[in-house]
């Protein structure tokens, strides 16, 4: 099996080096993007993201999915306050701890099949195949099933995935679990995409990428806000082309939300890491500056079509209304972790 | 975009070269593969099975999907054939249309971006991320959207997907809509692993490839028949874990019998092409012979597992029963299918 060399170097929960300055870029540590719609988020309490984060460490130990020395960086990447942030109105600490582990499996696959810890574009299909398998599983002889099982526990970011699907169906309903399921099939395409351009140095057009970044996207960690906050947006709702679309929206806006605040540590880490304003850059021959203020104008019409889409919708039915007022605090929550977690995220100075 | 290179070469529907005489394997024309567990399919009807011809090839004219060429080569393929073999229950010529659409927009997606008329591994990822988002629509700025739908529009195997797709949504619910998007990024999935592993020349264990192949499988035709037929099988019930096996089990025989058939035409044409009986004898260290009928054991222990599950799961609901059965003719359908397709298979003379 292509399984990644054992983890060594920075943990994924490493804070970047100093602020960048490459080209025109100079860092901030922190704040909100000048100009970027957003709305506030709930304060998190304190308590529930102690306790979300110590319920997490202490799952990815009882599961041994990383070395002992990442755990020092561990705190740094504010799990628990990302997912107490994104789900305000969640049921109980169980369910927002099951949250904390499926995005915390989603960035152990990432960063040791896709990025910089042993991961490579090279062979990457194999490896993604493979971990969709922990979410959706293999069915064959029983003989044949065995050896996939001791597969998938032999593989550290394999075994994260499928513990945490574990505990997910443990109170998401079937269809609620095959939406998961669909959507972790929807971010492995988007890093095949991205991975395969990389690959070629194939520079895509700003359409081209902003249709990847909708695979390689939050919507994961979107579409379970029913799950978490302990009701079920029934498929059949769900399924429905225009909640298809609204949902669509907030998560190709969160998700810019990411290639805005990452961009300056993108820069600095990996000067070719596509990202929007990257691509727009490429595309329009622009400076950096410019197409960075292009990128947050595209994020901000997204973001205005979900809201306005959203208020209608909502008047159609409460259990709409109560799912994408879901989504919308989990955007606002997002926002909220990625413009103070100065750990991890540093603006350009362009203001 | 990084759109194919202008279909040149065989079509997709060319019959392979002459009878394979590579290693020890020589080609019988046609007829069951001795000892395949299989059950006797319905006849087809030939006059629907040449209506259905009959409009896929004036639907793929209308969308001008390929060169004049291909059109001599089209009937070897014997689309019709195949849905009316697949689907003996098919509520009308309409749907037994579309289930051509879809088979045909998927062999030409295969074959003009995976296979050898202009596909390569290399890049693949970023041609198949677009893929699907032509069954999985972009949601973005109006003017964004523009793009992606010219996009979309100015390639053959994008349009076959997209037209598709929309036609099968005129008497599909939206659930069995959602259901086909996600075994058409299974597919993609699938398709991606291979490759990768193609590209870095990596050997599957049997379980690996056999994980891989539960991916690239033929499971979006199959999870049709229930619209097919003209009924749903509500979500709720085909999300639930049993019958998500028992689809499983089903698509993994019925996908495991073009692996056996097709094996001495992949021989010939490329033998280095995974394949069950290669990752056998690669893995075991045995002859191709012998590897062959551990491959026809594998799949017989897996469509006995699928009838037994069948059989049990069918007492708890007349429309699971429904379904299960819809399945299994489409499983009939397309043994006979490859069995007769002597245009397009050879077996291995080992008999």
């Amino acid at each position: 099996m292509s399984a990644p060399p054992p983890a060594t170097g920075p943990s994924p929960f490493r804070p970047p080096g100093p602020p960048s300055l490459v080209g025109t870029v100079h860092a901030r540590r922190s704040g909100a993007v000048p100009g970027l719609r957003y709305r506030p988020a709930v304060p998190p309490d304190p308590v529930k993201v102690a306790e979300v984060d110590r319920r997490l460490e202490a799952w990815a130990r009882d599961l041994e999915l990383f070395p002992e020395e990442w755990y020092g960086d561990f705190a740094g990447f504010q799990f628990g306050r990302a997912v107490v942030l994104q789900h305000p109105g969640a049921l109980d600490l169980d369910r927002l701890t099951v949250a904390g582990e499926l995005l915390l499996a989603e960035n152990i696959v990432d960063d040791c099949y896709c990025e910089d810890r042993g991961g490579s574009p090279r062979g990457l299909g194999g490896r993604l195949v493979l971990a969709q398998s922990a979410l959706d599983p293999f069915h064959a002889t029983p003989e044949l099933e065995e050896l996939w099982r001791s597969g998938t526990r032999a593989d550290g970011p394999l075994r994260s995935y499928h513990s945490a699907l574990e505990d997910y169906a443990g109170f998401a309903t079937p269809s609620q679990v095959a939406r998961f399921v669909h959507d972790a099939a929807r971010l492995h395409l988007g890093y095949l995409g991205e991975a395969a351009w990389a690959e070629v140095r194939y520079v895509p057009r700003v359409w081209e990428y902003l249709v990847m970044r909708q695979f390689n996207n939050f919507r994961p960690c979107l579409s379970l806000v029913d799950a978490v906050d302990g009701y079920e947006l029934p498929e059949a709702l769900y399924a429905r082309p225009e909640i298809q679309r609204v949902t669509a929206l907030a998560c190709n806006a969160t998700t810019l939300v990411n290639d805005l605040y990452s961009f300056t540590k993108e820069l600095a880490n990996d000067p070719d890491h596509l990202n929007l304003p990257q691509v727009i850059a490429a595309n329009e021959h622009c400076g950096l500056k410019s197409a960075y203020l292009k990128a947050v104008d595209i994020h901000n019409e997204i973001m205005d079509a979900f809201e306005e889409e959203s208020a209608a919708l909502s008047a159609t039915s409460p259990l709409v209304a109560r799912y994408l007022t879901g989504l919308a605090a989990w955007v606002s929550g997002n926002h909220e972790w990625h413009a103070t977690n100065s750990h991890r995220y540093h603006l350009p100075n362009y203001w």
